[in-house]
């Protein structure tokens, strides 16, 4: 008789976005007047840039031609986009990373899912809190994590990192030594940034523990300050320990399109085993590589009109970030994130829990974003709003927050 | 210090296709006249139909415009596409499956390498011999399959099932009882089909000994014969013991576009537990969708006009199947496959081993073929030639192999 893996029976439900799904139909049933705007998922809106459809164009005819229509895509990835991203996302800002340590997918998020296969089942996770659901949930499948303790909502066998106001949202060295660290800078769901130095700290102390940070950089297109590193191997010492995901949904709008890549640098082993190695026979035996047209898309990202036009778009969406941050702060709100990133990350006023405010701000003013709870313990009192929505819905969703009277 | 999954490093190295690209280029270089006819990889060689070409160029416009931009698609896939093969691949075949059963992915090989992660280790897996290899190499990384034998390349915790001439390339009911079986018909690597009545005994068997049935049918539409199941849904019962893999990479061309789906039954249940609860749950957790404008490329499949087109495709290669079969059967070689199937399996002649016969084939006439015993013990003596090329090489490499003159 077959068995199932009891593991995901053990994964408490995914009921974060589905709760707020029906809480939104709920309302706008018994309201059908009502105009609600979503600030709450993280998915982009704006269209695909010119440059990115007329390269989609222009592969989608090769397809239909049999003297240059693709079959099967290399096992990493097409070398024209894997040279264009070694060059300009690495070799641009002083990182030592070759095309050749570039592997093709079809998303981080998969990748960040996938990752924890390559890597032994008593592994030590830590993770930072609030975080991405992913980098738990996946270990939680693969039998890494212990027991799920429903009062804290945390697991024995992971280490959780607070990221709260005190510590600037940024964590904390470890007590427990861990052999896998998940960071992501710019953080998603706090919009927080780390300073070179900062992250400096980090590779170092992996280094130091024998761990390996698995770094996801999804975000890195939105920073705008200096001295906050785009790529963790901008640090010394980054290539004997981390591994680096990266996106085309957040820079380039590719949530609908499919897009992103990990890098393995081949210095990073274990003993004799290099982790690249391992990568490449996880992807060359359960993948079957990118759609051709898509990473040609991925290619238009890193041409002179591509890079021009997404500049314009990430500016864009940068715009209703500030606007969100400047409006709520000068409403009183206590906010952060928002310049590094398309999340802006609001205390929920007068110590309401984050879905008490959930309900406060559809209620009053019709506006949907997710509640800080849902990505870890840390997040609780805490609220997300994205930057990803129209200017005008931004600025209507703002203006009516301020102007919200509460109790 | 972070540890490695082991189970990696049990893994028998992946040389097939790399063996088979290092000879043929070798030879390549020591023979630079020499036209080299490669009928060895299952890739497609046709472009894309004019109807998917269409449907691509129309959803990548409206991925260009804000009002009809598409983010992140719904987990399951979107319903457009899982409709139409509900109603086309099922309903119309007497096959009881709903569009709510039915995950749309980006290809069959991820499926079939992921699908193991939902059962338990402990699970006892039973394969074809030869097999492809992801069903096998999956399980491996996973850590469910014993000790690897380099003698008889098999190992201790994996149930092999000979599929030979004596027994048509067809299965028998293995002696210790399997939790997983993984069939694939019509088959790859040997072309060969099973008639329903066959598949039915293989449903029975599941059901009587509560196992399940991962179903690989991605060259279904090679059927040409009446009696060959399409699905195994055609069986009474596989509602409750089988799970379906579906790719259009090869009705369809879509191997460098990359879409496929897997079904999952409702009924299927381990006590309580639906496995379609589980496999919607790895969905939402480790994946993000395919491609809109690649979904929209698969409704395509489905109309008046792409089934003719894709129609003329498939009879193109099974003209090429045909001609390789005939060809060769005419000059006295022992084929098999083809038929159903886009693969003909062929004996090697005089004992020769498999890569004895690639080795003849490629210095005698210039012809790249699969060795069979890359696909597993039982593959050894066999030859995979595939109906992918185009006519006129496939033509020219059963000329070539007809008037060859062994020894």
């Amino acid at each position: 008789m077959f068995k199932i893996n009891e593991n995901y029976l053990k994964l408490p439900g995914s009921y974060l976005f589905s709760t707020i799904g029906k809480k939104v139909r709920a309302y706008g049933e018994a309201h059908p007047e009502a105009k609600i705007i979503r600030l709450g998922i993280g998915d982009v809106t704006q269209p695909l840039a010119p440059a990115i459809i007329e390269a989609l164009h222009g592969a989608v005819e090769e397809m239909g031609e049999e003297a240059a229509f693709r079959g099967y895509a290399p096992d990493l990835g097409y070398e024209f986009l894997r040279t264009a991203i070694a060059e300009q996302d690495y070799r641009a800002r002083g990182c030592d990373i070759g095309a050749d340590e570039i592997f093709i997918s079809d998303g981080a998020k998969c990748d960040c899912g996938n990752i924890q296969e390559i890597f032994s089942l008593d592994n030590l996770v830590a993770v930072c809190d609030p975080v991405y659901p992913v980098y738990v949930d996946s270990n939680v499948m693969a039998g890494r994590t212990g027991v799920y303790d429903r009062d804290t909502e945390t697991w024995s066998n992971v280490i959780y990192m607070p990221c709260r106001e005190e510590n600037g949202f940024a964590p904390e060295l470890p007590r427990r030594t861990p052999d896998l660290i998940y960071l992501c800078f710019p953080n998603n769901p706090t919009g927080a940034a780390v300073r070179k130095g900062q992250l400096q700290e980090w590779v170092d102390y992996a280094n130091r523990v024998g761990a390996v940070i698995l770094y996801d950089a999804a975000y890195e297109a939105y920073i705008s300050e200096e001295d906050v590193p785009h790529s963790i191997y901008e640090c010394e010492g980054a290539r004997a320990c981390a591994i680096e995901f990266r996106s085309f949904s957040k820079n380039a709008g590719f949530t609908g399109l499919r897009l992103g890549f990990t890098v393995v640098p081949k210095e990073l082993k274990s003993g004799d085993v290099s982790l690249h190695a391992l990568w490449a026979r996880r992807h060359g035996t359960k993948y079957n590589g990118a759609p051709y047209i898509v990473q040609r898309a991925g290619e238009a990202v890193y041409t002179k009109e591509g890079r021009r036009q997404l500049k314009e778009q990430v500016a864009y969406y940068m715009n209703n970030a500030r606007y969100i941050l400047e409006g709520l702060k000068g409403a009183g709100f206590c906010v952060s994130g928002g310049v590094n990133a398309p999340y802006i990350w609001l205390k929920a006023p007068e110590r309401m829990t984050s879905w008490e405010f959930f309900d406060v701000l559809l209620s009053k003013v019709q506006v949907v974003g997710t509640p800080g709870s849902g990505f870890g313990p840390s997040g609780e009192h805490y609220f997300r709003l994205t930057a990803f929505g129209s200017y005008e819905n931004t600025v209507e969703a703002v203006d009516r927050i301020k102007n919200m009277k509460l109790g």
